[in-house]
């Protein structure tokens, strides 16, 4: 029910996944009535792989996340955090709001022991496929252990949606050298140097989208993450403007983009957000994936994929068993 | 001496500012044999107007701050700064070593009373026109008092360079709502809001370049500033990567690229780095700009002009003084 489009675009994408992946079974939580309306052919065509859950409230977008927590026990939103909490579904799916989102799955399914509060971890493009970033804003002055335990976590998701053994994990600093950087992330590289993990050093923030070297899992505090891509979206966003605007000039111009217009519409799909929508809160034990809250149809399908793969790769029980080794080692030290 | 081309660039950047500007006169300090021969034709053209200060050493790119501090007492960088402290230069601008240039500068320029180190602010290009940004790097851990003094130093340097009353000044954060941020950010807005400064509230990253409203300077932490301008730099260039692989594919592209080529000239123009190229260190009791190590003469060109606004300006003095009335005013609460 969630999102600024609602059913509308989840019903949808909803029903593209269950026709492309044959193991896929999807349970629709929200209003029955309007489910059933806009699913009843649907509930036909896929008989026992879709099912309607019954919630009778609906988390606003703008709503004070400690009031959803209280006030709405019945919202769509905790209905399907309580399904995974119960294990009757493996992955909750959502494009709702964000606080309430996370502070709702925090207080349901808890977190996973020695970790404070979930971290939010996301792919992004870059020159050299894609890099993947945690923490996107769950978290705010993160301790160098918090940093450790990001990478410890993000590794897992990396392996599973990249399909990689060794993902090259870097930190993001604002420079190369070890006298950069604040006092917090020269401890993390410390932790990370004597860690398991394919730690390659420091990155700055162009190594994000294009930078020297690949790097597979950027770490950083939540803060700075949530800066970091907030400021590549507007960036992208005042590029995309100004290219239009230039070929939106006078008839000649338009004539040029007529002209360049397939080759244009190949380039804007290569850096189509839809792509890389859907980001996981990790250190929770369950899996909650969220969706941007503007998604249409073809962003929402992403974030659903990004379930799939996460819940066929058991991404949860694998970060659980390596923060408790990685606990556990430091406990002996 | 200092950046990536050395005289190679500097010296037709300084000539064309020259020609520009027949209020402007420079001091070249440097290699004199090399200068001597570089500017020959133009020692006679603008007669008094240029002179040679010669400096016996080069700090390097890479070498360490306090080295170039202890070793290079004798270098271009130190003697130009040198200039500006002792009255006989009204600004120093350098492509050269980065953490050098700021180690160099607060030793012999040293800072305002109240001031800790130099904070770095720059221009960059929005939907709305410019955005101004600090710090860029110069402070990591800033706390909420900081913060306070970058927008009181920032607001002078906007109302110079853009020619406006009162710059709208927003503080970077991961949200809008009051709940949202680290301690510092929610305790500089507290600052800020009973500040007399046009203060406009929290901004997220992507108000940077394409936010929803106009917003004249931003104020952030070094580290921030400094991640979320790289990660800029970075998606610019990815999506520059993209645009020239999307018209490269094969003839027929290239056709399109062709006749698409005024347009894409007209777009690269309009978002041209070279026009927002030079930081002013701010802070320090005298004026120093850093030009990007890699500019070519444009670029540099566009770090001396803006040196000339700045000292035309008197921006220095003036944050002096509202730096002094502003600590003054905290003293008394």
């Amino acid at each position: 029910m969630g999102g600024d489009f609602g059913p509308q675009v989840t019903i949808p994408a909803s029903l593209a996944c269950l026709r492309k992946n044959p193991q896929l079974k999807l349970i629709m939580v929200g209003d029955q009535a309007v489910l059933n309306d806009m699913l009843s052919d649907a509930l036909l065509e896929f008989k026992d792989r879709i099912s309607i859950q019954h919630a009778s409230q609906v988390v606003e977008m703008h709503e004070p996340p400690q009031k959803a927590l209280k006030n709405k026990k019945d919202s769509s939103m905790r209905v399907a955090i309580n399904l995974v909490k119960e294990g009757q579904a493996d992955a909750c799916v959502s494009a709702g709001n964000t606080g309430a989102l996370m502070a709702t799955a925090r207080f349901v399914l808890k977190m996973i022991p020695g970790i404070e509060r979930p971290a939010i971890i996301s792919t992004l493009p870059s020159i050299f496929g894609h890099t993947h970033m945690l923490d996107l804003g769950g978290n705010v002055d993160s301790s160098a252990e918090q940093l450790y335990q990001f990478a410890v976590m993000g590794e897992e998701v990396v392996k599973a949606v990249e399909n990689i053994e060794r993902p090259r994990v870097g930190l993001l600093n604002i420079g190369e050298e070890d006298t950069k950087g604040n006092e917090q992330v020269k401890a993390a590289a410390k932790l990370l140097e004597k860690s398991s993990l394919n730690y390659i050093g420091y990155v700055e923030g162009n190594s994000i989208n294009a930078g020297s070297v690949k790097v597979d899992l950027i770490v950083t505090d939540g803060f700075v993450g949530n800066v970091a891509l907030k400021s590549i979206e507007g960036a992208a966003k005042m590029i995309a403007m100004k290219l239009k605007e230039a070929f939106s000039r006078n008839i000649f111009t338009k004539l040029a983009g007529l002209a360049a217009y397939p080759v244009l519409k190949l380039f804007k799909d290569s850096i189509d957000p839809r792509l890389y929508n859907g980001a996981s809160f990790i250190g929770l034990r369950g899996l909650v994936i969220k969706s941007h809250g503007g998604a249409d149809a073809l962003a929402f399908e992403t974030a659903i994929q990004l379930a799939e793969v996460e819940v066929e790769k058991d991404v949860i029980r694998k970060i659980s068993e390596k923060l408790e080794s990685a606990l556990a080692q430091k406990d002996t030290e």
